[in-house]
């Protein structure tokens, strides 16, 4: 019997956090892709647009006031959007530290702001128009629910779990264990670290994570927000050197729940965000997460490690600005 | 206060056979779309390519042995492909019923065949470019596994506890329920039912199951199967006809386990097949399950009712036959 490869042999793994399975299939990285190219969306984006209403200044169609830069546009009471940045030809790569942290900040505000009320305050960005995203000019979302939805409602019972045995919170555990194995590390920085986890399911899925147990956005200190921000912009550096493309993903926070749950014993809780990218093998050919997949169980096609590595190895100098 | 109206006002539902929760969110289908467009692909398939290796009597570059339609390919010990029809430019719609119907007695020889010796054997299909499907030649695939993958997992529980509570089969009772309120019912014949679940995510998502209490594809008899045949083309002829268009899906099919299982008390189980086609407004615009999907909950844009309402409506005659 050869000894098992996890680069060669298909194997299960599982998600501690969210209580699922996952396949891995490396070997089918070895078949040539036969199938859907995406269109290069190379367009270029007006750094200001007029009828654009996520610009500044942008006079809408019903005649609401236009969304602000940083500010939250009130759509029904629990679903914001937050623009990151004044100019729409800009990413959070392109963006200076500076300019990061102030994202940050809003972020942290929006989940006092609706976490007053709300037991989940949902932060996420579709980034690129392969993951839904229907305007270029840079944002992000904030879905707030009187419930705890799916898959936070998972993590809640995992973590609860674990601590109950442990007497640990399960993410921060995690954390330690990476640092000290290393092969799934991405980037670290005094205060955070970033890994392709275990369990990811996207070809180059990334868990972000303070070092520092910590519950809630509003909860991390200046040090570490202007930290996070540098982290941030080394890891979208990353992935869009990875291709050379402007790389989509929805990525999103989760931290211990709100409402009247801010208060409670959330000690299992550690804050942490989720990048899921789609691209898998160049900047036009994605995975496809269908048939087996949808049917049967997740199914990734190079390893975790595999996909480590190659994140590490990228510079930290984005394309575009290191060809000037 | 308004009463409430699942088509106006958001809500969840919950998945009793996969055990989650989907967020129901029809008034977005009022929002016009800016976003992403998929390529038309209505270029015409050949008849008969002699490179294709799915083609029968096709060469294939490493010499083996071509597939010959309706036989399955042997790849791995565990995973196959099966062809649907000698001809690339046929869909399971234009077949005849008793084309259709050489299918099904292929997926329950499969069953069979794999069964033997794997607990789970998952066929599927995926059809379309924009599900990762790269040849267009019409065929399924087949992954058996020695492990029982993560969504029959959780089938199995659903399906178990309902079984040891209720003393009946959970989709059973579903289907008979269904068939009294008619407003989900798609199909109805008089082996089997075609239906939206009350849990649906998918815009245009299916459930087909038979009315009597099934197992496993195998057990289906000679009249079941001719009527899933008419069946099958009737629904699939109805997906065509609602955006005109040659619609993508990923689909498959779930039943007990097998293998060591297919002895022991399975009694809880009930056969079924699963539709999930990812179009939402036009053969170009699709669903996207990115962000809130992806981070808390699975969440669509039409109510269920609204969904089968559509499906029932439109004509049982293809509209590539309708024109001739
Ligand atoms: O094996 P295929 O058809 O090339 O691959 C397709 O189906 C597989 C099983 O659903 C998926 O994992 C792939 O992402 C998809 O492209
Ligand atoms: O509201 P948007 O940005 O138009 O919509 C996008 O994000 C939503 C939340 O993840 C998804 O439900 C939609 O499918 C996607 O297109």
């Amino acid at each position: 019997a050869a000894t098992f490869r996890a680069s060669e042999h298909q194997h299960i793994r599982y998600n501690p956090l969210q209580d699922e399975w996952v396949l891995v299939s490396a070997h089918r990285m070895k078949r040539p892709w036969q199938g859907q190219v995406e269109p290069q969306l190379l367009k270029t984006v007006p750094r200001h647009d007029p009828l654009n209403p996520l610009c500044p200044g942008a006079t809408r169609a019903n005649g609401e006031d236009p969304v602000t830069t940083l500010s939250s546009e009130p759509k029904p009471p629990e679903d914001k959007v937050m623009c990151f940045h004044p100019w729409s030809d800009v990413t959070l790569p392109l963006m200076s530290v500076p300019e990061i942290r102030a994202v940050i900040d809003a972020w942290a505000s929006v989940t006092d702001e609706l976490g007053a009320q709300y037991p989940w305050v949902q932060i996420f960005e579709n980034k690129g128009a392969m993951m839904g995203c229907s305007n270029p000019h840079p944002h992000c979302q904030v879905w707030a629910s009187s419930f705890l939805p799916d898959i936070p409602q998972r993590e809640e019972r995992s973590q609860q779990t674990y601590h109950s045995q442990h007497g640990k919170p399960l993410l921060l555990e995690y954390g330690h264990q990476e640092l000290l194995r290393k092969e799934r590390l991405v980037l670290t920085s005094e205060h955070w670290i970033v890994l392709v986890p275990f369990w990811a399911v996207w070809p180059f899925q990334t868990l972000l994570l303070p070092r520092r147990h910590v519950l809630r956005l509003p909860e991390l200190t200046p040090a570490e927000r202007d930290d996070l921000a540098s982290v941030m912009k080394k890891l979208l550096t990353k992935y869009d050197n990875l291709f050379e493309t402007s790389f989509p993903y929805s990525m999103g926070w989760h931290g211990a729940p709100t409402g009247l749950q801010t208060g409670a014993t959330c000690d299992h809780w550690q804050l942490h965000a989720h990048y899921y990218p789609p691209l898998l093998r160049s900047a036009t050919v994605r995975k496809f997460m269908v048939g087996y997949e949808m049917l049967a169980q997740a199914q990734r096609d190079l390893t975790p490690e595999q996909a480590a590595e190659r994140l590490r190895a990228l510079p930290e100098v984005h394309y575009c600005l290191a060809q000037k």
